[in-house]
């Protein structure tokens, strides 16, 4: 990797102009977030960030290169954050899983990023020349999924789900309800919708762990 | 609309080719729902249709009005069909999302088609210059969930939800898991997995309408 913030020196009068790495792939990850890979065009992407395509080019090689530091970006910024929400150990099983829907929640339906979930939003529909792109994407969208599983595993070991429920399949189920959302938001549904949904989810807990 | 087949004949040796709309728009349909609408290109169309450009002009003015075409298409299809399971009046209302569901299980993992839901994959991400299909898919999208509203109310008319509940939230969730379920499919999730979300869904129900 680079660093944070690399410079690109300007001729022009007055101050000359820095790029700024960090700034850029924030603006980047508006772009693909909102209008998905394919259809984000480098020119696009030159106008968002301010950025030269030359600059662009020497930092990130082409449009692939910039979308994984993007990916790289948005999981440091938010995934990461999500689910190290799982990882509170001392925390009742319920009490996690309400952090964790509710930070994904704000995050779907925040007005400072694009409605719904970057990864599912980017990988959606990519054209058949993208499959590196497609696979990239998937492998850290499953990530996530194995997450919850481990964190649902473990804390089946420590006796908060009895020991005949299906692991695999509960996180499947919480899954989708979280892909879902992601889905729901795109279409318009409040942060107080995606929490309903998350409420009745809880709400159906005792049944659901019923083995 | 024109006819089902209409004909475009070509100067060529032996019989002349006849242009079949509905066979086209099925090629068209399958290459927008695996790729979305931005990364299908007119050239893919007219590769994949095996029309000549100048014929899809003719009959569909241009990328728009072929899209709309085939979303016409996969109306008639496959949501029509799904939704009339819910139309199915002296079904008992869980035999009868049951089938709803496993329907749409079924067309999101058949190998027939893309994976997932046609209207969901083309809508997920759409450049911003593509405001007018966006707002077509989402309208027709969000008709598909009234549908659902529609049912949930009436059998709660019929005594088979108790009063109290909250049919509109009742309808969000149930709209939410089918969403993810088109996500699931598009990640790998085989009908099986489908129908297993399904059952757990089912399983609840009870709690679900719990006023």
């Amino acid at each position: 990797m680079t660093n944070e913030v690399s410079s690109c020196t300007k001729k022009s009068r007055g101050r000359p102009k820095v790029f700024d790495r960090e700034a850029a792939l924030d603006k980047a990850m508006t772009l693909f977030w909102q209008h998905g890979y394919e259809a984000t065009s480098l020119s696009d992407l030159v106008e968002a960030t301010g950025a030269k395509a030359p600059t662009l080019y020497a930092e990130f090689t082409n449009k692939e290169g910039l979308f994984r530091a993007v990916l790289d970006r948005y999981i440091a910024r938010f995934a990461n954050k999500h689910e190290a929400l799982l990882h509170c150990e001392d925390k009742p099983i319920k009490d996690a899983l309400f952090d964790y829907f509710s930070a994904v929640a704000k995050c779907f339906t925040s007005t400072e990023t694009p409605a719904g979930c970057f990864m599912i939003n980017t990988s959606a529909t990519l054209a058949a020349s993208s499959q590196a792109i497609a696979k990239t994407i998937k492998s850290r969208h499953a990530q996530q999924e194995e997450t919850l599983h481990r964190f649902l595993s473990q804390r089946q070991q420590g006796g908060e789900i009895p020991a005949g429920v299906d692991i695999a399949a509960l996180s499947q189920f919480l899954g989708c309800i979280l892909q879902g959302m992601s889905i729901s938001a795109r279409e318009g549904a409040s942060f107080d919708k995606l929490l309903q949904i998350t409420h009745t989810t809880l709400r159906l807990w005792p049944d659901l762990i019923k083995p």
